[in-house]
């Protein structure tokens, strides 16, 4: 893996870990309790992910990514008002774990040769799948069914990167043009609440 | 894998995904939240089994199968009166979904030189491990171990099967025998309202 | 694997099953429902483990995890005034298949030639993923959340196994203490009600 997903992949586990953290203290889990949802936060999509591709999982030779979600654990126990607004801070780091991990998901599906409606997917399932995991271990309904626009952001993302691809773009500046639109998909369905449309009952 | 297998996998996705797609309406959820639950009912348990098994998952090679779940998420934009009761259908697909699905995970297995054990384990994996995913996404009580019998109907179809087998019939016929025992099982235990005795409390 | 680590697997399998059956007859799960949910709770861990490390999935290959799932359904079916209390049993059986699937995680890891810190986090998994996997399909909030110590029984368990080890003990006392002092510790846990303190909400 070249160093720049590396680095994304390390800023996507922070936040994620965080997303977790926060969201498990909210819900009054213990310290270990709240270190586990952030793990599994973290690492939970990219898991799947490295699965299905049927590659090595990317967190098991490397301490760097259990020993983030402590950082983050420890960030968690700064009293909130010193940081920022507590559901501020989970929208915010999820969606920035969702931008990276999108990114990460889409270059590595994309480095092993697959096509590029596969690492759209697995692009969208390692940015997508960690919440998931977090919401259902918390017992509450996955944030990605919830209202605003989410998975689909990371789609838009996948087909953004593709683009800039394919117009001649290096992955690094794709990367980055891909994850900006996830952020600001996301950003926007917030913001305006956007939502798509409904199915008849 | 043959073109039996091929053909029951594909009609099986198709009831499989509008099986979730329903129900994710009935929940109120968007037409990506849908289209997303849909495709997890779809490739849920084929794609435990396929890691189980240690093989390529099988819908990240041909984009079928994401297509076909497209196909569902169109025919679930059509108003339910033009169509079955919604109820109704989502009970008639998860039952077709539920044999297919059982039929394609014994004969991937037994094709790949397991034991007959294994197979039934697969199959029955494979047939009810995607409802189960839809099941705890919509956040209910997983269908399967609700009242009627459900995925017991996967066992006796895997018996019969073997059975079939056994008695020297080939493997599409034995096939076609089992998945018929899967819909009859299961058709009995909703018309009749059958289901195994409880345990002590 | 070696003749120990086989007997712990069995009687972890065992006690697991118990755990999930007996948790399933409280919710009211018919017969082959309760026999759903002790099987995941006994196979959950070790599977997840196995697909991890990328080795073929351990009750694959021999019926007997399956056999001993259906003994301790027959134990199930023992109305509980023969047999020890229903909330302590689910405890008492818990504890021992958290202990005996933590050594049998570790010695698996090591054995591979996999790091310490990843042999803790399998041994974690092994012994801690299939009660959540359990409490998740019945649809509870997973044990491991709840208030006394839990997953945390199974890391300080892996950090006195390498402790041994690296004293000199050979792996089957190292495993045998490391399983003692998961039981000390989640019993402690729950005799005086310790519990790790919780993150600023």
């Amino acid at each position: 893996m070249n160093t720049f997903t590396l680095i994304l992949e390390i800023l996507g586990t922070f936040a994620f870990a965080v997303s977790g953290i926060r969201l498990a203290s909210q819900k009054r889990f213990d310290l270990f309790g709240a270190y586990v949802v952030g793990v599994a936060t973290a690492i939970g999509g990219g898991t799947i992910r490295d699965l299905l591709l049927n590659i090595p999982v990317f967190w098991m030779s490397d301490p760097i990514y259990l020993i983030l979600s402590g950082v983050a654990l420890a960030y968690g126990c700064i009293p909130t008002r010193y940081t920022i607004k507590q559901s501020n801070a989970i929208l915010v780091f999820d969606t920035l774990g969702l931008a990276l991990f999108t990114i990460v998901g889409l270059e590595k599906t994309v480095s092993l040769g697959f096509s590029w409606w596969t690492a759209i997917v697995m692009g969208t399932i390692t940015g997508a799948a960690g919440g998931v995991i977090r919401d259902v271990l918390v017992g509450q309904v996955p944030l990605i069914f919830r209202k605003e626009i989410y998975a689909m952001a990371c789609v838009i993302g996948g087909i953004v990167y593709f683009i800039c691809l394919h117009i001649g773009f290096n992955s690094i500046i794709s990367g980055l043009v891909g994850g900006v639109f996830v952020i600001l998909v996301r950003y926007l369905a917030v913001r305006y609440r956007l939502s798509l449309p409904l199915l008849p009952k």
